[in-house]
């Protein structure tokens, strides 16, 4: 009963992954199926590759590193990673704003990087002086701003924190030395840690780079006992990024890799994060969120601002795209439980969900003909078919008595995911 | 026998004020007379009131003060202190260059800034990431270049350390906690302060930024126990500013409070450290020197380089001609001592010291007339008179019998500093 | 006549409205239908407002402009507008990438901002020493190096020239003179005007700001006959901004005022200019571009850079889905000709082109039911109609004999443009 | 009577050498003397090497040169000279303060550079519109704001004006043309510079930057015409570069080349400029100014301010000592005139000034002994003799009957430029 959500538990947690695993997951988080993931820092500001930018600049390039050519074509010789800093400036950077696009997305908690390997903070840590967004840049309380406004939109909020910091002297040092020693942690990631959840209160630790150390190293257990007994964050989820070896094993939710897909249905709450391309959600988008949610995972849609503030136009518009089919089609995703058969393949692959006495079979493909077979669920004498956004029943006919229909179509609306849901009641 | 230096000591010291004071004081130091006080960091940038910019900009400012002024008028809203760093450029930085001037100037130790009150390192402090100057603006280790040049010079080098830090969220934190925690100190301050010693191993440390909070606080004598038994310096230097009422009391030699004078010969090893303005040493300066010697100080001069690395040329023309004239008159001053008298005043003003078998009278007026009588050496049958800079024995007549000199003057040359001395063989 | 393109012209034209308008317009022109208008400049930098930035800041702006609040809470008091250059890096600018993707849009023609309104030169102009981008910002000459990718992929190329700039103190001063003067033409505008035809050849010359005062004062017949007669670029089309008075009414083609709209045939060939906003494109866009062409107009869609030279995604997204619908739509729209009728509304609006013996009925709203009504086409025995995209021929019935069609409709694809064009051969 | 003074001339000049080099210089200029020279415009932001620095970076640099070194390891690839001009802020400039210095210093004009060979002019040119210090950078009209402040304390007020200007592009044509075409001149360099003198009125054009090209094209002696006979400033001077072989020869007072120092009287007023370097003037310098005075000439001292506005305290420094000494010493400069002897060398070298019936005997070496002896003033019954800053007669005799002086010194007083003068009456 790992991950069945809602339980109520009175014992504590000791510091070890067999107590900690059998914490049971929020129930909120299972429920919400969709979130957003935003990555924001100092990376921004070159806006050149990636938020990995500074590392293939200056830690482990490749000889002809783009980034590396970017740099001496662009800033002086000797020009440093952190003097990007005064020029993250956030300027336009409207927490209302943003938190109405992932509102208007139809996602229920939003992930904003605290901090990410560039050991940045985007909250006035005291732990980062003068390597935070309030003493430099934005001067301003990212975390906490965006936080407030993400709340008073009724979403759940969370961090996403890096335990590595990928130049930072003491983890260097901590490092150089295998790990034996502590400083890094000591001294700079669990005071910072342990001062952002008591400040910030996140439903969601989003925790990262921790595939250098074992677990031990980063006193992770110990952490997690405290945040599950002691903290102010009761409903708090945590992923699986704790220690190397840990991801996929231990923790909340397991995140496994990034861009995890598993192939038939986890027995672990999991969750799939994702980019949002510039031109891919009108293709093959949607069928990775479908996919997802059939096989039990929730689904983290990541987005990029700029350095001045902004969400790109084209982010904004596939978010409220996402949002507009989840209004017509959000029973069969929110709070739904992955069916007894995840999907079928009779006229076109067909995912499935389950919700209450309803059950939803999600096509991602629109069929040839005007009729579509399923062949999993079982039929009754009181068994209906609707298409998600309409009220209309459909005509259907059974396949083998009890088993199977053959469902006659509307014509299918166009829609940018290119998704159509059928809500069977009365079948099991 | 508190400062006489030189001796040796084989016991370790405690970790208390009485074993640490009775350590003596190496002998180098009191022989040396004359420093040079280097105030170089993000300070430098504005160039603005003093390094205690940022105190007066956003500390505890006048309403109407300056420092406001200057940064509203001249940067955009919302601009903060760390930003300047990225131009501290240092782009001129000869550490040859500066070694030279302060070599020529005939300072025998030179003491940089490590660490002001505003945290900034000017080395690549583990425990100051992206707040040092490896990391940021000059991208040199100025306290590891300046060390070596200064050291090939065969001058001494001590570094500054500031114990507190202004805006030092984690000091914040404590001085809040009225200093009953010390996440500051053990977090940031001591890691750092113990890299330091043993990454420069400097011979002297100008510890400063004490006053707010006790020595037990700062953890002062731990330190300065580990400093003298433990550490690879020996033969290390410190001062009194280890704690809110260490001043002239515990500690190395003593600064008291700034520019301070004493009325009389102390008993402890002082140094008097102040500025070159720019225009007052062709008048008053050089009497500040020898007053200080003659009553067993050190003097520390003060210069401030500009952002781009420049000791300014009003700066540079003031060291050199304390030189020049050090270079005439050195025997009086360099491992000289106080004598039995420090000054007397017959004629015009006469500061004493004494080396060996020598006593040196010092004039800091020319006499109103060629003649000068000095009426406190005690005078014998082989007395001789002569002033530096000249072999020439000058002719003089006895005051009293055996005690007094009436001494016929040449004509006294033009000096910079406007201060003739002689020599006296054979008084006492 | 007086558009009709293509006839060889052997006189000399006279520096008269009436000789200069007689002028036929190069028939290249009337063909391309599609153009790209590209704003780039140093009004890209601040990204706030428009390309109209500088006037809403320090021109005549309202007493609460934004722009004003903009610049006071971002930058120092004193901050000038010229200081932006230094960001217009074009750090990213890759002429080929852009030209690829005008060319995909199935744009015939790019247009560039020479020269915007605030008189920086995106090439490298002798009469804007250090106000253009060779000399400062991107150090390239951008007219150039767009326009040699812009015809490589036989594009046309054509640039944007404001006549007057907001703050140029020549143009000041004429101004003050009510025009009596003529400082800024003869010292500025036109030596820089007559050089750019001359060096970079240009196919439109898209002339504006001309308002504010009457053609004499610009000298702009002398400049057109030169233009027409002289210069070396005998195709060039230029539009109907030379002067105060002169649009809607002299020179090439029409622009009439921004945005300008004509409820039916113009006698006068005429473009509109149109911006690309971010989320309009899927709704309504294509019905402006489908109208613009019916009704005999060139339509110029709008781009604007980053400053450091990217096409936002959004943007390049709408070009692309243009080009998509062009692909497969062009026959009725790249030298196409209004119809006898532009538009009837009997089942849905529809818009009438024709080239050849086809006529196109392009319908702009997907019919209620699978049949259309069309009544006046006049058809014949031959009469055939297909959908454009399809080479299968639909059934069709006359509504009366000869008049009128009942065209029984395929299903419609999905078009980004939710545009739909049907070929009538046959009709007349 | 070439540059006598004071001539009342009414008859109008032609634009030819013969008739404009007739003009008496206005009186003010002979009796001022000694002028400050002040370089400020943008070559003071990289403040390496001298205002020739554009040049020395990107005009006819040697292989090997400092300047590209500089900014190559300084500045981004691709950065420009015009992006300098933002940093060119002012910020600290008191025009006020900087009055005061150079009325302290003694001096009695003070000449700024309105437009140096880079073509920025510290005065809002219309023709130099964004590349002068109103537009950009300082923000402000530094030749206004000065010659307000210095006017204001009753000093003379002179404008430097380059002719041609390295990169303009429009000189770079003419150049090309082998100056036959005057784009630069008709379209920048003349309607600026009527324009500049229109403003400010200067009471001296310091012209320069002439050599490349004749006087013909610059139509320097149409120029000069207008300015004496129509230009608002009348007492105007001018020097001598207006033109290739123009120098020593034609024009005002003459410049001739760069630090010119003639080896007898010349017959043509001319001034020397020079600049303040860091040492020089406590040893040699007031050798130079005393030596043109008595050849006579005028002394014209640079100074280089600062990019934010402020002397060096170095260069106050000299500055105030040459007015100290000036105070005491000035009835033999101001006014003076040469006298029939320039100099003799009897005990010690000796320049001669006169003014009324007084005879000056400037002294530039202490002699080695009290007297010292003048061999060509031939004395009489009522021949006086005192040293400049006292009142008190020294005693004399005769050398020969009414020829030559041995005269009596007394002790001579320390002054910063060693020098002393006696001021003979009733010798002829």
């Amino acid at each position: 009963p790992v991950w069945t959500p809602g339980h109520c538990h009175t014992a504590r947690y000791t510091a070890d992954w067999k107590s900690l695993d059998a914490r049971p997951l929020p129930a909120w988080y299972d429920e919400a199926k969709v979130g957003i993931f935003v990555h924001w820092g100092v990376f921004s500001v070159p806006g050149f590759g990636s938020e990995w930018f500074w590392w293939h600049w200056q830690g482990e390039q490749p000889p002809d590193s783009k980034c590396v050519k970017f740099m001496s074509k662009n800033y002086p010789p000797g020009f440093s990673y952190p003097e990007f800093a005064p020029n993250f400036n956030a300027e336009f950077f409207n927490p209302g704003d943003w938190a109405d696009i992932f509102k208007a997305s139809g996602a229920k908690y939003v992930v904003l990087t605290a901090k990410h390997h560039e050991g940045f903070t985007t909250w006035g840590s005291p732990n980062s002086w003068n390597w935070n967004s309030v003493d430099t840049g934005p001067h301003r309380d990212l975390v906490g701003d965006l936080g407030e406004a993400v709340r008073n939109r009724s979403l759940h909020y969370g961090l996403y924190n890096s335990l590595y910091e990928w130049f930072h002297p003491l983890y260097l040092l901590d490092k150089k030395n295998r790990f034996r020693t502590q400083e890094f942690v000591m001294h700079k990631l669990l005071p910072e840690l342990y001062n952002m959840v008591v400040r910030y209160k996140p439903e969601v630790i989003w925790s990262d780079g921790d595939w250098e150390a074992p677990d031990t190293y980063w006193n992770s257990t110990q952490f997690l006992a405290w945040l599950y007994n002691d903290s102010p964050v009761k409903v708090i989820v945590t992923n699986d990024r704790w220690g190397a070896g840990c991801a996929c094993k231990h923790g909340g939710y397991f995140n496994c890799e990034d861009k995890f897909t598993p192939g038939k249905l986890p027995k672990h709450k999991w969750e799939k994060c994702t980019s949002v391309d510039k031109f891919s959600w009108g293709y093959r988008r949607n069928m990775k969120l479908l996919r997802t949610v059939a096989l039990g995972g929730n689904y983290l849609l990541n987005v990029g601002p700029t350095p001045d503030g902004m969400i790109p136009a084209v982010f904004e518009e596939r978010l409220r795209g996402v949002g507009a089919w989840l209004k017509i089609n959000g029973e069969a995703i929110y709070a739904s439980k992955p069916w007894r058969i995840q999907i079928e393949n009779s006229t076109v692959p067909v995912w499935y969900t389950f919700q209450g006495s309803s059950v939803f079979a999600i096509m991602t493909t629109k069929p040839p003909k005007p009729t579509v077979q399923l062949m999993e669920p079982k039929t009754s004498p009181t068994t209906t078919v609707t298409l998600l956004g309409s009220q209309k029943p459909l005509p259907w006919s059974p396949v083998n008595p009890n088993a199977g229909l053959t469902i006659l179509l509307p014509e299918l609306p166009y829609t940018p995911g290119q998704a159509w849901i059928l809500k069977l009641d009365g079948v099991h």
